[in-house]
């Protein structure tokens, strides 16, 4: 890198996962800050939106249409809005918002355009708009075509432990979501090794609120949250084929897997425990021994010592991925018990470390920040 | 009965579950409270050891040595000491303390002593000790021979709901666990219909800190538990074999389930998510129609209308069991979801709904609160 | 009273109030009822809005305007409306709805209205509407004129513990605040005898989250409200005129307070630290047995023993208020803590409490429940 | 600095300062770890007291005895033992255990031994046991006389913002507490203004539970805590001393303030409510302009902008402490609003930074985190 620093945007910066990221490129040597957008609270400081970042010099929240888009010379675009709304955006973004490319790449194939159009920044998206690389099951859980397919088909699906080479390259990544992040990072080595059995995973997660985002919801009021759980979107989450896309990858195979989320009286965090069926002759030691070899080189998951519970106490603030694994009492079967942050490796952190990947910095730069607790 | 009020004793009265039963029994028109042991606390004023009881008119505590058993003339005793401790104690209540029919009965067989002694309290047990009526089991899990084989073999298991005219006539009930209660509410009527694979369920519950008791420990502290969760106990929990007893009678075959606990940042309140394989031909919504004619005259075991999810927060503070039934993505696969408060329906609720049930009254007496939301 | 049960209408039920007024009410053994209002859930069933009261038998929710007034022949009802919209409801209640007489109430005085209209219920309002008698002040702190000056001055403020003998004859009262009435009662009486400085009162008062109401805002998420603490409304909050117009009756003075309130991360609960200098000769000792004597006979309201601290959670889902009185380093300073629970004794509790009263029934009847804890 | 870096050991490294401590030493590009003692854990790994710091090379528990203490070759130990059992140990470690030295340091007057003794690392306590320089107080406070009254006198009572100078020579810093700590920063500079009456000073604080360190307490547990708040230590907390004794100095008069800590539903965090009453003739916004004026330099203190309320929440894991001022309705009152986060500023993160100030390194080295929020 000839520069000393990546040009970064933040659109929607007005949401969790922005001030997450805010947070984090805080802390990042090769990270300048130049735009912020917020559409609601375009105008206003950002420590006006997030006080306990009043300490930093940024720039205030603009509305996204208000950019001039060729002048701001960004190296990299964190896009942090609503589903839905990101698919023209993007499109827009990695077209340098030339009208001419644009209408182009809205309506036909990725061929020609794949090459960077010079003064486009490349995306990081943290929306779903871009995970499911499979038009009819983006249709069919999102009720809408998608609006621009052929960056669907391009874009990086960027769990950076699973794609580090894909994203180097990558023009647009799709931040993973937190619930498949936490499930997937345990799951897929082990059905690429053949070691449980694809037609019996159960993922129980619970989450922090935070994971529902900043918008005012009554289920989502303090008073309705705390001293209990309960869980949501029973059999409808829309993290499941998000899940199974990737599951399916590792396994060969198309993959059906009960995932049923909680919400807990808790702001970050999220902990997946996961019962399996193991394929004949595996015991619940080769499973742990499988996620050793796999993630030894690895600075952001770790498999903890036998008998150990993993917590999501044990990662908070961090980009950690803490990984358990116990044999059940029922013959054949093992429990896997994951964690990590939402907010962090579950977004805001993933999205950073795969800018590190991206531009060919130190992976864990702005990453290094230890786990708070209590 | 021929007199107005019942004279109770609780032994073990400075936990939670003893603060818990003074709580009820206040709003039963049948209840006087006539002793209240706590070895540590003799001599404390109840409202020192629980200032939010301090309204009521009630005893002191007593050591549980100092109490001069003919003459309390209880007629009921809720036995609230830690799990280990209790199997003389109770042995000592059913026969009056009378040394010579006490010595028969820890070595002897049963028969002869079943009969009530005149001055001797039925009993109602809290603690785990004579939940297990398989001998080896319990030597097992607890680590030491039962010391009063006879009651253990002799007591009711107290899951009112499926003992109502066991426990009608019982010297001694033990009061079920807090997890085993809200796990084996849905799922003995389905394992009797035949409706779910017995080989097959999954048991992932979400407990509050109650459950562990008001032992001052490290594990326990705010700052431990607060903003975090994770699993305890995995697949060693003790609440595991008592589940599996209920279950292997109710499905007339042994059982082995799993059952993985999770403490939760809450005080009171479980939830269990149970994953279960359906017989063929079977689908949720016969899951459903079970539980509901099964449960259809029982005051406090409800299902909840289709697609609600049950929260803890809809139970707390009452003797609720909340029961949600759904289909899984997965084929032949269905989700309940179970709620309890913990220390009411899994602990102290429970044990006046027995004790009216015992003495005749009113089953719902002292019961009739309506959960505290928010 | 003739009939065996009041029949009863709660407005704008859908809230925190309402429900809590349900909950009460639900053990009340003369309280039927009969009417639920809340306009944007209208036609909804009651257990949709509140599931943890989906046990009891009540009538579906309806629109405030599409209710028949004389024909559904309430008694009493509780209006649970928002601050500044019950105005005219109320003077519609009290007037029977009847065009003729409501528009003579709202323009002329009150003299000839006062008398009981036919068909009309007497009404206990829980929005603070109906509190301050001073039509200047309400001017100033609600910025607009009152809409109903006569029954303004007619509304009994209804503190039960210093307004009981009103509050038999009133045809309307006006439920205090949560703070006031967490204030009010432990200094009014020491202001009555001259025991403290009438301009030296600091209220240091922090509240659950309940008190903000059920409406979905981004300052009452859970993931902006746990894990901390801090003021708002400083210098500006509307209690604090409230508390000034009691306090200045109390003291035949007119008195300014500093009340300042925070809200901490819990559901219930207010608890008043409130720092008083005493006049000269007046011992922390003289305080406290002023209060024990002024509130000796009265069921709900409690001085703790010396040296013990009340906490909010030794009142939580109850009608009691629990003071503590302690000498302060400072020479010639005291310090008195006042916890209640905002949603019982600050809100529902007392208004089931005065109904009790207006209607001549035992003034406990419904409020028998004891504090849960944890 | 000739080397690269500082070898550091702490002292009772098991407690929530102690992993604080390491936490923020994990950043601090001039720090290595030497030592870890833990007496009742000595033989563990520091990953098996503390998980989420797993990921770091640290070295094992050992006992405070079992240090062998020329050979640990330190520069600066962190005392995080319990009060009173300091004095001891870090009169040892003034004097590089040298029993000859010690001796004569524990029973004479000071003056000849201020020299810092070859090989003999400078101390950070934690302390309460070396920050009253008034052996008389202490003696008053504690119960005891000081067992090392000439190194009470040569302690530097290390509040970074007002000590600096004194901090940079110190061989023993006494850090000063968490309450102290948030209490002083606004008022020291005032008091020395003169701009508020000394006489008139409330401070109503409100704490997170982790200031109550992790021992097993039942005061402390999840059910005790959670859900609720009440005042403790009411007139008799020993923070009480320690503000008195900095204020007075600011002041140049003996002041005596009312302190009243309060326990908060959360882990980490202080709330200072000050009341204050001004000297004639001046604003709040006097107030104001001192406070930014005297803290413009310096980079963890911040003056937040008017009619903004300062949150525990927007401090939480950082070194920084905000303040409000705001203008009370009572003429001539003020209300000041401090927070801080408990474990940083008011213990760890403090520490740290006096370790930078003694050692001439960039102040805010390891301290450059940003706020976590959520």
């Amino acid at each position: 890198m000839a520069k000393n620093s990546l040009r970064i945007g933040i659109l929607g910066a007005s949401g969790y996962t922005g001030a997450e990221l805010v947070r984090l490129l805080a802390c990042h040597p090769q990270a300048e800050i130049a735009l912020l957008t917020a559409n609601r609270k375009a105008g206003a400081r950002y420590a006006d939106v997030f006080p306990h970042l009043a300490g930093l010099d940024l720039p205030d929240l603009t509305a996204l249409d208000a950019v001039e888009w060729p002048g701001v010379e960004l190296d990299v675009v964190f896009c942090a809005l609503p589903h839905g709304t990101t698919q023209e955006v993007v499109a827009g973004l990695l077209h340098a918002n030339r009208p001419d490319v644009l209408d182009e790449v809205m309506h036909e194939s990725q061929g020609a355009l794949a090459a960077a159009i010079p003064g486009a920044p490349r995306v990081i998206d943290l929306s779903a708009d871009f995970r499911l690389f499979d038009t009819a099951a983006y249709a069919e859980w999102y009720g809408h075509a998608h609006q621009a397919p052929a960056l669907q088909q391009e874009a990086v699906y960027g769990l950076t432990e699973l794609a580090r080479e894909a994203i180097k390259e990558a023009r647009l990544v799709a931040n993973p979501g937190c619930y498949p992040t936490c499930a997937i990072l345990p799951l897929a080595p082990l059905l690429a090794a053949q070691q449980i059995e694809p037609a019996d995973i159960i993922i129980d997660a619970k989450s922090g609120v935070t994971g529902a985002g900043r918008g005012a919801k009554e289920q989502n009021l303090f008073s309705e949250v705390s001293e209990g759980v309960h869980a949501y979107g029973v059999a409808q989450h829309r993290h499941m084929p998000e899940i199974e896309q990737v599951l399916s990858l590792a396994a060969g195979q198309q993959i059906t897997v009960n995932f049923t989320p909680h919400l807990m009286p808790m702001s970050r965090g999220i902990l997946s425990s996961i019962y399996v069926r193991m394929t004949p002759g595996v015991s619940a030691d080769d499973l742990r021994q499988t996620l050793i070899e796999r993630y030894a080189d690895e600075p952001f998951v770790r498999v903890v010592a036998r008998g150990v519970s993993p917590a999501t106490r044990h990662v908070r603030g961090s980009n950690h991925c803490l990984v358990g694994v116990f044999a059940d009492r029922v013959p054949g079967r093992a429990i896997i018990l994951s964690v990590i942050d939402n907010l962090v490796k579950g977004a805001s952190g993933q999205a950073v470390q795969n800018m590190n990947v991206m531009f060919g910095l130190e992976e864990t730069s702005g990453l290094g920040q230890q786990p708070m607790f209590p």
